[in-house]
């Protein structure tokens, strides 16, 4: 016998599922309409801007953002040719290649990040008391920990 | 000046970000290793299964599902042609041609069902208290009423 979701359950997983859908879509709207780049963009450059040496190797991006190694491929090698991110000393596979922001990256990013965080404060934390940010961050962490 | 992120914050929202694309890959994994689908199949699936007449337009597809419309576009087509939703009468436009799961589209996701909802409760609700589903739906409606 399948063990069903309960209808609180239900109502609480597809609302997860949607609020997540909705935030994404409205901050990729936004990323998109005032800074020309797609979220995917913010999220390379934001890991590779915070990193030491502001580079890191294509398999810990990977690790980092759970894409498949072919999406990230093709992302890295679209924005290798629009000058945001550069290939370093590369090793005999691709995921053991480094990439690293350019000037033209950080940048971009320098230029998106206070519109794209205004945009998480307005659309997101406006909304929320310091006892849900505490609780939600508690809940997430818990779940992450089950999950590596 | 901007209103940067208060370090709880900052954690709470990669949290959220790194839990749902967590869970976002386990569950693509399972359907796509036990099932052969994948989780946008799964999505439109279960949509066009719950919908009366067990049909949807595709406008009223993407308004749900906050998909860019060539994306649900490609995926549509691609799902026609293995034969799990058939598209039905159509009008002028793509966005206003209706789209209805077949008997293999049917088959398709009672099979995958229950596992899948298996894998909700044991990577997410397993760990998750009544008091914390009854505050997830809380917040998430909250949240979801001010975007829309």
């Amino acid at each position: 016998m399948t063990d069903w979701l309960t209808d609180d359950e239900q109502r609480a997983w597809r609302g997860l599922l949607h609020m997540t859908a909705q935030l994404n879509a409205r901050l990729a709207r936004q990323l998109q309409d005032e800074h020309e780049i797609s979220i995917a963009d913010y999220d390379i450059l934001v890991r590779l801007y915070e990193a030491p040496e502001h580079g890191l190797r294509a398999r810990d991006l990977e690790a980092s953002l759970l894409w498949e190694q072919s999406r990230l491929s093709h992302q890295l090698s679209r924005m290798q040719r629009r000058g945001l991110v550069e290939r370093g000393d590369c090793p005999s596979d691709r995921r053991g290649a480094t990439f690293a922001i350019t000037d033209v990256g950080r940048a971009a990013i320098e230029h998106a990040a206070p519109g794209h965080v205004a945009a998480v404060r307005r659309l997101f934390f406006d909304h929320l008391t310091p006892d849900d940010v505490a609780r939600l961050d508690e809940l997430t962490g818990r779940i992450i920990s089950r999950l590596s």
